[in-house]
């Protein structure tokens, strides 16, 4: 991997197992772009990680004709206002704003609930883990309501909370396990969701083994030391 | 105050000290907007406001024709989208899709590091103090490089980023006195650019008085039993 960013095209930074790197991927082959990926070993990162997210330091970042962007519902909606659909219109979030708005909503309320919930399910024992186990699966059933019967959050249509949220999937083995959950069984309607999202290409491109995360995150485990 | 929202129209559900509620009190201002305002009491929450934001329970809530909208980043972008300007386009965020990604980047970054570290400078002491004035301050500095020699956030329009932050200008007094900030020689470009925004009819009616704020922070340091 060189460190000399082409003055044209995509380049995305990312960790394979990093969600919201999954999140860029998915985006990208949504529209049908191509792109570089340049795996970033968050163990030790590299000079131009942070060059190029200075302030975060963290994956994912998206380099276009050599500008980046950082934060991944960010990128997703520069991807998106970048290259509209054929009618001039974005794809990943509705045209109606009051529809936009509930998409950010959910999409923000991911950020803020799942992610550090999770994360506890695996990274915490006892109390704290209990807790964490209550506000990740409240969280999803809020979510999996908010889905209803649509086959999509977007509707008819895959869109922008689906790919907020469907780059968790590959954890959710991670999570089930490490917090006792039984998301099968508490979950149906989210977990056909998966199902129907892994369908698509982009998805099932994107998304790794669920082994491999659970393996992984046993190594990030001895790295931290948690017992 | 009623419970009965109107069926057509702008209510917002706010409170008077609450920087989040006082954003979409200039971006209402800035669009030339009329609307109800139904301050809340943050100690007592109303049945209302518990109905219309379920999951967060927090002001500000924008209600727009009955239907609620929350979370102030999200409400700035929903009467930027539904209110824009007269050629169509939005006035807040700019046109061009990587303008627009670092704006909601640095507005995100607003939300993300100078909420809780403004809070931890009177809320703490010590060590958690000492790591709040870091913080803070080395954000503030970063938001004071972007700003460099603009008059605006925005560039010569008032937008975006200037309503996320300039919403915390009277709170300023408060972290300053609590954290022994010395804001004004440390930060001299953003407290110019302060006073740019104050002298906006939209900032100036929406902020309330420094020292108002101060001393509503003494009665919530005392109702939480903070030393």
């Amino acid at each position: 991997m060189g460190s000399d960013l082409p003055e044209k095209g995509l380049v995305l930074l990312s960790s394979w197992a990093s969600m919201f790197g999954i999140r860029v991927m998915i985006a990208l082959e949504e529209k049908g772009l191509e792109y570089e990926y340049w795996g970033q070993d968050l163990g030790n990162k590299s000079a131009t990680l942070l060059r190029l997210n200075p302030i975060h330091k963290k994956v994912p970042v998206l380099v276009h004709d050599g500008r980046s962007i950082c934060e991944s519902l960010i990128i997703l909606q520069y991807i998106d206002e970048t290259w509209p659909g054929a009618d001039g219109a974005s794809c990943f979030l509705p045209a109606d704003p009051l529809a936009r708005s509930r998409a950010r909503f959910w999409a923000d309320l991911i950020d803020k609930k799942i992610t550090d919930a999770g994360a506890n399910l695996w990274m915490t024992k006892g109390e704290a883990q209990a807790e964490a186990k209550k506000e990740f699966m409240e969280s999803l059933k809020l979510l999996e309501g908010e889905l209803g019967e649509k086959p999509y959050f977007g509707g008819e249509t895959f869109g922008f909370v689906d790919i907020a949220l469907v780059c968790f999937a590959s954890w959710f083995h991670t999570y089930d396990v490490s917090g006792s959950l039984n998301m099968e069984a508490e979950l149906p309607k989210l977990m056909a969701w998966v199902k129907r999202c892994q369908e698509r290409e982009s998805v099932s491109k994107a998304l790794p083994d669920p082994l491999k995360v659970y393996d992984f995150m046993l190594i990030l485990k001895k790295r931290y030391g948690i017992e």
